[in-house]
């Protein structure tokens, strides 16, 4: 089973937009056991797009167009596709219907150019669009050289498009497909070494992976995401593919520790929740260069409000002495990190606090570099007597980078620290 | 003149990696005014490549390849060049020394499949690269249909194919031309109104543009970027083609008004922060469901640190009961909003505050569905004596887009309100 994945748009080939949906699509086939040969991008052309999809048609059993489905003049993937099949195109009650049935529940009258979302191609099956979006997918059966092969249609919003392909196309794929054969993949999240540290570390089984082939190993670094590691399988069904990479891992895990911190899409803000939930406490935060960045990470997590309670955003210096209880002095510093962790605790109620100052630039501040971070940990109950503690990070890479790194850094610190207490909980006893 | 772009490596195709690069090639190409019809991802398999190459070539002038010239058997595009050009690989003398030299200067010998990166095909030009990097690019006249083409070669790390790209091939295929159209992009981003309402406010000037061809009009949805707007116009040069984009920006604004709150890369915390700055005025936030978000986006503007003090971050509700002085009752409500605002200028020690609070999800809340936002808006000098105020918005969305829906909107409303006291700096007196 063969499946092409055609991105339209004009502005994907001018570099306006990074075509980041094809490469997901083309990650989804691939742990599906769908062979993705060719990727194509092409503009709002109508020649040009049946032209492609006809290429694509003669190499491959189905074709996944992606963008052009939307309300406005140059989305016609919906007249290219009916060009493909030789048919019209016709109005689909239901779809206009639940069309100007979305405008109205959001109290909004629907422009009328909406309703040639509902155009749908004679002999065409619309996906329904489990969310209130506007545009349906569509799968299109057509024959060519006597075969039954498909195209089918998604919207370029990625949400939308991710939705329709994982819960209609790729069963309808595999379904087509029949075959067994399956890739699986899972990615290691880690921080605090870098990639070639990893590499090295894990020159042994690197090693012995570049023997058997199978699985495979890859490394991406991802700024705020950590490095990851990329174990994938080749198996007859996904429970043996997925049985090798899960016997790799504990490999890796043994040699690799608490430095993997999670796995596929888990943040680093998801295991220090958890660990907190898990001993009933709360945290509150105390952020400068950050700016609330931490914050928005910790209440991306759902559920995360039984443990977070919030972050004081301390941007301008006096913020951090009259409400966090700074002590006068350089607010870049160790001092001012850790009262700003010991501010965040109290005036936010909360058990464990953390606090991130530092240097973000464009300019140095206090004398210090830009990239000059200071993270500060106040773990009351558990930390014993210590009291709240501060330790110094050099950051590298622009403004942005600078933050995001500080972000991981200080919450992976807590992490760290919390899993040291479980282990030797009163360390001061 | 037509150049595609190829971009080789299976890795693309399985998603592990994000092709960048076709879009940076893609955008430089346009602004050479050279036109990019086709751009194809093909995998490390040889036939496929050449068949990708002899189809790219049957269309256009000019291919440029992108990746597979590394030292490991995977790296086939010298070998499909080969093929294309009906000739064998030969050493080039000069870069098989230049890749030793560069590995004697690190103090390492150099692996011996290092030396496939000095194989070319007879008659082609290497491109040396100024940069310590081992692959040399290749340019390589092809002759086809009884016209001279030509395709190059680039390695896939970024910075060494922007460097070749920049400083040799687009100035080669600019000579190649003999052409001198460029093009000139800019984006208008706006807030407001739905990407079909949009439409149907411009739908005089669609019909004009659509009549000229020249600009042309693109819209954009982007989350919390806005909905943007792309003007793209050809001219003879840089100049000509930018005052066509000028005319019709004007032309736009004037129908869209304040809907429109930046150009190109611009977010819409930066005018807010320039409309406080001018006035002399600090900026204070207090956060519910956004977590600190806005506060991040605040601080991401660099130079924010002399409007914005800072946020507070109230997840948990007696945050806002203890810390901002939010009356007890409902948490999601307009009266939680404006005492957030209120509160927020207090604690912070602002001119002016914005309170957002509201439901996220997954789950409702105090009975209100998700997608539920209050902001608050205290203006403070700014407001006369109306104290704060507050507005409820109806979000749509996961939990994610919730969250930054309800950033841009509690900003745009502050920016709006900005500017209408500027217009009538004292409405109530």
């Amino acid at each position: 089973m063969r499946c092409e994945v055609v991105a339209i748009g004009t502005e994907l080939l001018l570099g306006q937009i990074v075509d980041t949906n094809s490469s997901w699509i083309g990650e989804q086939l691939a742990i599906a056991g769908i062979d993705s040969l060719y990727q194509t991008k092409v503009g709002d052309n109508l020649d040009r797009m049946v032209e492609t999809l006809e290429l694509a048609l003669s190499r491959s059993d189905a074709v996944i167009c992606c963008g052009g489905l939307g309300p406005t003049q140059d989305d016609i993937t919906r007249a290219a596709i009916a060009r493909i099949m030789g048919v019209d195109l016709e109005l689909d009650d239901e779809v206009a219907a639940r069309i100007e049935a979305m405008f109205t529940s959001r109290g909004r009258r629907m422009p009328m150019n909406n309703l040639l979302q509902a155009e749908v191609p004679v002999g065409a099956t619309p996906i329904r669009d489990p969310q209130p979006g506007t545009a349906p997918g569509l799968i299109c059966p057509v024959v060519r050289d006597g075969e039954e092969k498909v195209v089918y249609a998604v919207p370029g919003v990625p949400r939308e498009m991710k939705e329709m392909v994982a819960q209609a196309i790729v069963p309808d794929l595999v379904a087509r497909s029949g075959e067994a054969a399956t890739i699986f993949s899972r990615t290691l999240r880690t921080w605090g070494e870098s990639e070639s540290g990893l590499a090295e570390r894990l020159a042994g089984r690197i090693e012995v992976l570049d023997g058997s082939g199978n699985p495979t190993l890859a490394y991406n670094a991802s700024g705020i995401e950590g490095i990851k590691l990329r174990l994938t399988a080749k198996g007859p069904d996904q429970a043996a593919a997925a049985a090798l990479v899960a016997e790799e891992e504990r490999e890796i895990r043994a040699i690799l520790g608490d430095l993997v911190f999670g796995v596929d899409d888990e943040t680093i803000e998801a295991p220090v929740l958890s660990l907190l939930r898990s001993r009933g406490l709360t945290l509150g935060l105390a952020e400068s260069l950050t700016g609330g960045m931490m914050g928005s990470r910790m209440a991306d997590v759902p559920g995360a409000s039984d443990v977070f309670r919030g972050s004081i955003v301390s941007y301008a210096s006096d913020v951090k002495f009259d409400v966090l209880g700074v002590p006068d002095g350089p607010v870049v510093s160790l001092e001012a990190a850790a009262a700003m962790a010991a501010g965040a605790r109290r005036v936010l109620g909360a058990d464990v606090g953390i606090g991130v100052t530092g240097v973000a630039g464009p300019d140095e501040q206090e004398g210090q570099p830009v990239g000059t971070v200071f993270v500060g940990l106040d773990l009351g109950p558990v930390g014993g007597e210590a009291g709240p503690e501060a330790f110094h990070v050099p950051l590298f890479g622009d403004r942005l980078q600078i933050r995001q790194f500080a972000v991981i850094t200080a919450v992976n610190a807590l992490r760290l620290r919390l899993l040291a207490s479980e282990r030797d909980p009163d360390p001061f006893g």
